[in-house]
């Protein structure tokens, strides 16, 4: 009963930023996916190819942390084991969001492997940022589709920069997660404020 | 009756993508068409000169895939031939979408007479990509008002290209299309992402 | 009776011009105004300073072509005279719309006379353009707060010109106008989105 | 009595005009604080930290104008003195709002510590200008995290040029204010519009 009922929370608060980020155009063409922690084990993840403004529950599954699909008759995203890694690493990870919008796209294709953002005051709504003085770096992964090396990858940036609230994959778009969904929601806006910040900042100097 | 319903369906489902295109300003001052099957040998089509944010059935009429309007005091858009053609060289095609947004428009007006695109993720959402290594080539044709001398020349191009999901005219706009409204818009939404990815690359690295 | 009836018809049609206008950006901060004939002799048009985007009918007032106020204790928009001078000069406009863009601003504070706007389809929702080859020259005149003066300026250019659709007001923004409000309506999304394609275009070129 | 409706209904307005802001992305991820004049000597101002697209009553608080809160269990946001000191100078200013645009931010971080705005019939939405030829200059202060200092200088600049309209703060975004919520958003709006304009002209001309 009350597993049923958390399936339904989590997917309801899922559907509403799914509406909120197809809006803004940030998961056009069925593109990217949405995920919130269960219980310890498992996870809520988007159902793979569906819209993503026009979500509803049918549109997610449960996934085992350590692999098996628990919902029968659906596919999780091929990027499902993106999702996992995280919430198997951080056990405080309630909540992970994959997007693709045009800034976060561009930027991430432009030849760099880490983006540089400092002197923003939006930085402090990230986890334990107090200053705008902060220099941020977000890694920029080559894309690929062996998506179990891409999570080894990912993985090994995290051990090594435990506190990143987010990073990128060239041409693809945008990884980012919180304690539950409005704060990884919060990061999310944060990030493409400053990604849309960064690409102007840089149109007008260059 | 099944075919008076056959028709409402169609329209309802255009009526939709028609507002969704006209909120992002990519179907302007009564420009673009849309349409879909409704069987072997016809399709329901806008009428000419209708507001594509407020239309309703009666924006509708039906044709006959080899010419005549099915629906009388009704005149089709004057570029339905380029619908018909789709609908006759294709049985899998079930809707058609032409529409003008400025990403494209001014794409198509640089010059060249093909757009690539590549290295984007979001590439998998046309029928048959599955890496973003994959190298999409939009042929773009000069604009010309004899609308029969342009679907030949578009129906030579498929002859030669049959998986193409769109082409672009140039200062005129995209003709896109799938198995039904849902694939169709789909493949519309990837293309106008695309497109804004690549203005901003270009602006970016010019 | 009949008038009372007019009056209220041309407000809501203005409402409606008003909020879709507002929402894009093209009215910002009680800027803009808008006006439709009631018959051959007045009109109705917003009161001044009034918020687009909230707009009622009592944010319209009738006004006599030839000067006049005719609702008690409110006050026209200053450029009143703008829109009277087009009312008298062509009894077939049935609709002004004077509108701030952004695009419309910046393009209209570049330094030219006269804004070229060729090879688009889009031309071809101006009434008697057939083809996207026709050449639209809109002529940009400088800003001025003598509404008089500027409105006599604008009448000598309409008796060269008479099929102009519309012109602009240096660092101001747009007039265009049409039969009615709907057509008048199509006319000003025509141009916004010119006016879009424009500014990319010569950033891309640049 | 009384008082508990003023509130109520300063909150009411101040809601509607965070929902505004932030379907515009000028306050994302809970950024930017948004106040009202209850009375000569109290305000009401958002509490730190809450999503301003989804503000109801309970995300506004009581403030002394001198600084202690009168709400008690809440916290006001750590830029509160920045609003109070407005208010306690100018006792005609009847409402503070303070955004985060991509474009004021974007353009307080190119270097200057002023930013000139002249020839756009927009500036006439600022109270007392009368005419496109003023010339506006805004005055961009390096953003700190000392919010006392900050508001001191503020302070001072006030002293010197006490027509003011608003302020920005280097990365961090807008100040603006009026003698209601309607009329700072009004100032806002012009803002936003100009700041927008600034861009691109800078853009094209670049």
């Amino acid at each position: 009963m009350m597993d049923a009922r958390r399936f339904r929370e989590a997917a309801a608060a899922l559907v509403a930023v799914g509406r909120f980020c197809y809006e803004r155009g940030w998961l056009p063409a069925t593109s990217g996916n949405l995920s919130a922690r269960l219980d310890a084990r498992s996870i809520a993840i988007t159902v793979s190819g569906r819209h993503k403004g026009e979500l509803d529950e049918t549109g997610f599954m449960r996934l085992d942390l350590d692999g098996d699909a628990l919902s029968p008759d659906v596919r999780p995203s091929a990027e499902a084991e993106l999702h996992r890694m995280l919430y198997r690493r951080d056990p405080t990870i309630g909540a992970v969001l994959h997007t693709h919008s045009v800034a976060s796209t561009v930027l991430s294709r432009l030849g760099g492997t880490v983006l540089r953002l400092h002197d923003y005051e939006v930085l402090k709504a990230f986890p334990g940022v107090v200053t705008h003085h902060t220099v941020l770096e977000i890694p920029i992964f080559p894309n690929d589709q062996d998506i179990p090396r891409l999570a080894e990858q990912v993985a090994c940036m995290l051990e090594a920069c435990p506190a990143l609230p987010g990073y990128l994959i060239a041409g693809h778009g945008l990884y980012t997660w919180g304690d539950d969904v409005a704060s990884a929601r919060r990061a999310l806006e944060a990030f493409e404020f400053l990604f849309e910040c960064e690409i102007l900042t840089r149109r007008m100097s260059g």
